[in-house]
């Protein structure tokens, strides 16, 4: 069989699934479903590639940020601390867990269209080494902090560079209407940089801009990286502000299905790099250290989901539901962006796909559902357990308690061993905030 | 003003919104943003109307259950144990907070398409009053661990009577198309009715079925009324046997805004229990017990969110976007369902709307949306209070900690008092599962 990632397989014996090299029935026997697994082994793999792909690029300088949103975790950290990964954390939540688990708080950027007083103090007081900065208002709430402590804060602007990740229309329209950062094209981004020159407890280190999510279009990046140096000149030109850093931000594509592209991640941080010196060179700039923030495929593939089946419900003449004892809490993206996911019949993965079901959840609403058009066996029965692939980004940061069902755990998958990274949540748990 | 709930007006001398007659702007400041309000009176109230419509429809018996699954904390089933309402429980969590508030169990319905065996235990522990089954292995389940115990079960069978909600169309495919209940059409229920017989420790007591949610076509409930006692008379029929009690569900419509119409509950219980009589006098079936499981209209209305406004972002040609400090994590509601929402400038509710926003929250996410197209004053700035009304169905109970964000408060209003029914989280708790 031919699978989205290289972690998962099958045992000729057993005919069960396997991921990480390890049996998912046995785990699931173990740590009991629905269960979150990780696969540690895989997660340390995708920070190397991109480390890697930045080493063949021959740049100067560049650094590789894992974007916790996708799966924000102690020992997510611990990891990407001994991966030499900088990390980028976007709440007092992240935060708090980034330092819990040790991890250098320098090498840490703060994001976030809507950072709080509050979240500014907490950040200030857990030393986060930059601030990415979408206002002049936070702009100017940083200085008043740095001055107060009496210290000099790190500072990017995020600019909205006005490229759409997935087409070539629409191109002013598409990003530069945004929540996010600041606009080239209105001259916003510009007064922030005056006004961050201005600031005398901000260094302006450079800047950010993200173009979006799950991009796999041929030259987005390629475009971004020429119109942020192009922005980079012109405020060289007008202030003689020579950026140090550029943070291209995350959204590199992750195939979810067979039918999903695969980014050669050598290849495409090739060309960005490429774009990247030809720019500077054509206009003679100082190359900056190259930033970019993977989250989704830095975790995506290193997650996978297990479910026991419950009901299954057959209906001659027009659909069949297999129902599971998670759904829509501990993975709200179909509901939400009705996202692409794989589901295989863990332990029949030798029998024939041969009845094409809805697979959903068990909460009380219509929209829970994992995946539609399924291919699962025709003998698939109540106690079967279920996987879904690629479940490592935006599925346990995602989940919730709704209709007060508890939370799965996060067990992690390590070189044939396996050890709980999160625990379990309990109903003494939820009840716990009730008065 | 003319606003969607009775219970919000504006303070002459202030311009401060006034929520169950208190100021949001003191609300706020004693108990921090973001915040969810309950206005406990009207909760009651709500509650009450119920009563009320049924009693004044002269029905025999009839009972009205709130679904849980709108909001659940402690406090709110205590209350509605104050009300007499009896309760509709979907998962542990619900069942175990039900009785840590001492609610009297055999008034509850434990509802699900997917229950687990551990489910079906759990509910066997608390002594749900009644399980609301949905397949004939579930039947059987509940059988086997009914007859371990020695006790008989009440059980109501969940019966999809192909009727949509929201249009004659479709009938067929609508609504029997379904991860829940058994279908007429495909004789599904009838066999579970069979089977439920069948079984010595199952005392099948009736029918249940629900039509959807955001009800308000004109005749729906009066089309399942109708269809669900032609089945009773089927199955009186085929099996001799006499439903005692008919459940029809919840999803009445509530307003969301000032677009949306409003439901006259007395009318409706009227007209419902005027087709309820005539289909029973028609096949001189004795009238079963009535009962409704409203949610929504129990608790929305009661609800309201309060937000600080953070970043104003305005984009000359383009939008202007207003940030809070909460979003998505605690009203996924637009995210999901692209739902409407009445946005409220707290603390300048005198001053014009000629600013049209989208208010959208503090999730690095651009789907994190509050509402599109709302008109705030132009002078809206950072540090101002923003509320968000009929939060109160399915906004604390889906919250999530996308982007490791603390969910907010719930603190009740009553009587001119306020108090915390369930607290704040903080950072410590979200890394409390953290290894």
């Amino acid at each position: 069989m031919n699978f989205v990632c290289k972690n998962i397989s099958v045992c000729e014996r057993t005919g069960h699934l396997t991921f990480a090299g390890q049996d998912t029935v046995s785990l699931a026997e173990k740590y009991g479903t629905p269960l979150y697994l990780f696969d540690e082994d895989r997660l340390r793999e995708n920070c190397r590639r991109y480390m890697s792909a930045f080493q063949k690029s021959g740049l100067p300088g560049f650094r590789v940020i894992y974007a916790g949103k996708a799966a924000a975790f102690k020992q997510m950290y611990r990891i990407m601390r001994e991966e030499g990964m900088a990390v980028d954390l976007v709440s007092p939540g992240e935060i708090a867990t980034a330092e819990a688990a040790g991890f250098p708080m320098e090498l840490s950027y703060f994001h976030g269209n809507n950072k709080t007083d509050s979240d500014i103090r907490f950040a200030f007081d857990a030393g986060v080494g930059y601030f990415v900065a979408e206002s002049e208002e936070e702009l100017e709430a940083i200085e008043e902090e740095a001055k107060k402590r009496g210290i000099v804060q790190k500072v990017l602007i995020r600019v909205t560079p006005g490229i759409d990740p997935h087409t070539y229309e629409a191109v002013a329209t598409g990003k530069v209407d945004s929540k996010f950062g600041l606009a080239i094209v209105t001259g916003q981004a510009e007064a922030a940089v005056a006004c961050a020159l201005s600031l005398p407890h901000v260094k302006l280190m450079g800047f950010h801009c993200h173009v979006g999510s799950m991009v796999f279009a041929e030259d987005v990046y390629e475009r971004a990286v020429k119109v942020m140096m192009e922005f980079a000149d012109d405020m060289r030109q007008k202030f003689g502000y020579i950026a140090e850093e550029l943070n291209l931000g995350g959204g590199i594509g992750v195939p979810y299905t067979e039918a999903d592209a695969v980014i050669d991640l050598d290849e495409k941080i090739a060309s960005i790099a490429g774009a990247f010196r030809a720019v500077c060179a054509e206009r003679d700039f100082p190359m900056p250290m190259l930033l970019v923030e993977p989250g989704r495929s830095i975790a995506a593939d290193a997650g996978m989901t297990l479910y026991t089946v419950g009901s299954i419900k057959k209906l001659p003449g027009y659909k069949n539901y297999v129902s599971v004892d998670g759904g829509m809490t501990d993975n709200p993206r179909f509901a939400l962006y009705r996202s692409s996911y794989t589901c295989l019949p863990a332990n029949r993965m030798k029998e024939p796909g041969d009845m094409q079901c809805s697979v959903v959840g068990r909460c009380c609403e219509s929209g829970d559902i994992i995946q539609e058009n399924v291919p699962m066996p025709e003998t698939l029965a109540r106690g079967d357990l279920l996987a879904v692939c690629t479940t490592g980004a935006y599925n346990y940061s995602m989940a919730s308690n709704y209709n007060r069902v508890c939370r799965p755990p996060v067990v992690m998958l390590k070189g044939g061993d396996s050890y709980v990274a999160v625990r379990r949540e309990t109903e003494e748990d939820i009840m716990m905030y009730d008065l």
